[in-house]
């Protein structure tokens, strides 16, 4: 039996790429009432700099806030790496973000303790992964790969072209080379090439999917505090006060004609975009 | 003699690519005063909506007309075909784009009338070519290909890289197979894919270069309004009152890291970003 009703889930990302974290929260979590936020007026944050992204990182995290949002997180691996501290200063509500939950799966798999990194420029130039794994780790090895071509390549929707196999075996070599026994997909976009990843680092290389790993983090949060629905909304039968069953608000800067084709990609299914 | 002092040039893009225009007009006009905004803040534009172009426009406009400009360029073909009117309206100075030279020169070079663009696909689906072209020859048969991966592929510097040709080929080729003669490369990023692009385009196509067809009717526009400054700044002994001969300021509304590399690989040479 549930004390308190389920917490409203607030996500952000710069685009629509936190979709696949949104996908996986609902897969564990079908009736958690969640509310997203892409901030596709000012798309992409990975190529801006740290001061930028943190003032928007700041206002997307009031809006969802205003929209009745009681715990935060950013979906966005180049908020996640800039902004976090300052989302956590300034608001006064749990945190999390797709960074810190893979760091804990990548040094709980790894065995030869040498652990790659694939992610947009900004990530990787961050150095977040190289700071946060040693804290765990004293004696890890990371490798990081800058693969800024993957987001475009899975906007467009080119998931299994030809180009994109050769482009993800090119940026994945030099981590092969070094010897890398677990690999961090470190970008929301990059579960849409899951499985040419997989394929490309090879059986001996174990993946780590942030989008997932941060669902995980989130569900197993919630459950401590009494605040998870784990149900499907249809199984619910009297819900208590405030809390909308299954409430999910998709609301975005801008929608541009290919938006809500990319949304419905990433999330697999037809959702309803609304213009914040 | 010169009557009037040269004019200062306002040229505004949603980025850096708008720099191939300045590089030409300053390959024409050596010692014309020109002043730059690349708003790398929010770029790119190509992906975003009409209204939000639009807006964004407007406000690159005034920044430049602060900034001291008497003439504006639209360097960016997604603003060029969704603000030009919006701008012409709103502001009384002339305005140039990248479209409309291209056009003309497209129509001046075709020989069967079959004319072949590529652009982003903001620029494609904004569907100004196949507006604008038959304005000049009303039997023309223009045929569009959005180009979206070209853009990140020159931001990467990867210039001459085989997954580039192979995606350039890729992209020319239902161009080919309708037979076009004349390919206007529309996007301002294109010019540094020049060579694979007039290599996979083969022989028998005629490729416009827009950047440069846009520099040349500037200066003739300035030309004949006497405000034109083919001499190198040094050449130029006393200059006019309020006329800073050579002037190039180069304003962006965010630097991340990569900005400045970036912006040198577009100008062919070093120049100094200023944060707006």
């Amino acid at each position: 039996m549930q004390t308190h009703s389920p917490a409203t889930i607030g996500i952000f990302d710069s685009g629509i790429g936190g979709l696949t974290v949104v996908r996986e929260i609902k897969r564990l979590m079908p009736g958690q009432p969640i509310v997203y936020f892409g901030d596709t007026a000012r798309t992409p944050y990975g190529t801006k700099s740290p001061d930028i992204i943190r003032r928007y990182a700041v206002q997307d995290t009031q809006f969802l806030i205003d929209q009745g949002a009681e715990i935060i997180v950013i979906a966005c691996h180049s908020a996640a790496s800039t902004a976090t501290a300052v989302i956590e200063e300034r608001f006064s509500l749990p945190v999390f973000e797709v960074v810190s939950p893979s760091v804990m799966q990548a040094v709980k798999v790894t065995r030869n303790k040498r652990i790659g990194i694939m992610g947009t420029r900004a990530t990787v130039e961050s150095r977040v992964y190289d700071c946060k794994i040693p804290e765990l780790m004293p004696d890890a090895t990371v490798i990081s790969q800058a693969c800024p071509l993957l987001v475009p390549l899975v906007e467009e929707g080119w998931l299994k072209r030809r180009e994109t196999r050769m482009i993800v075996k090119k940026y994945l070599k030099p981590l092969k080379d070094r010897q890398v026994d677990t690999l961090v997909m470190g970008c929301t976009h990059y579960p849409l090439l899951k499985e040419i990843i997989k394929a490309k680092a090879g059986k001996r290389i174990t993946t780590v999917d942030p989008s997932y790993e941060t669902a995980l983090a989130v569900r197993q949060f919630l459950e401590e505090s009494g605040r998870a629905c784990t149900d499907s909304p249809a199984d619910i039968g009297s819900p208590a006060e405030n809390f909308q069953a299954g409430r999910e608000d998709y609301f975005v800067s801008d929608i541009a004609p290919a938006t809500a084709e990319i949304a419905n990609r990433f999330m697999g299914r037809r959702i309803k975009l609304v213009k914040a």
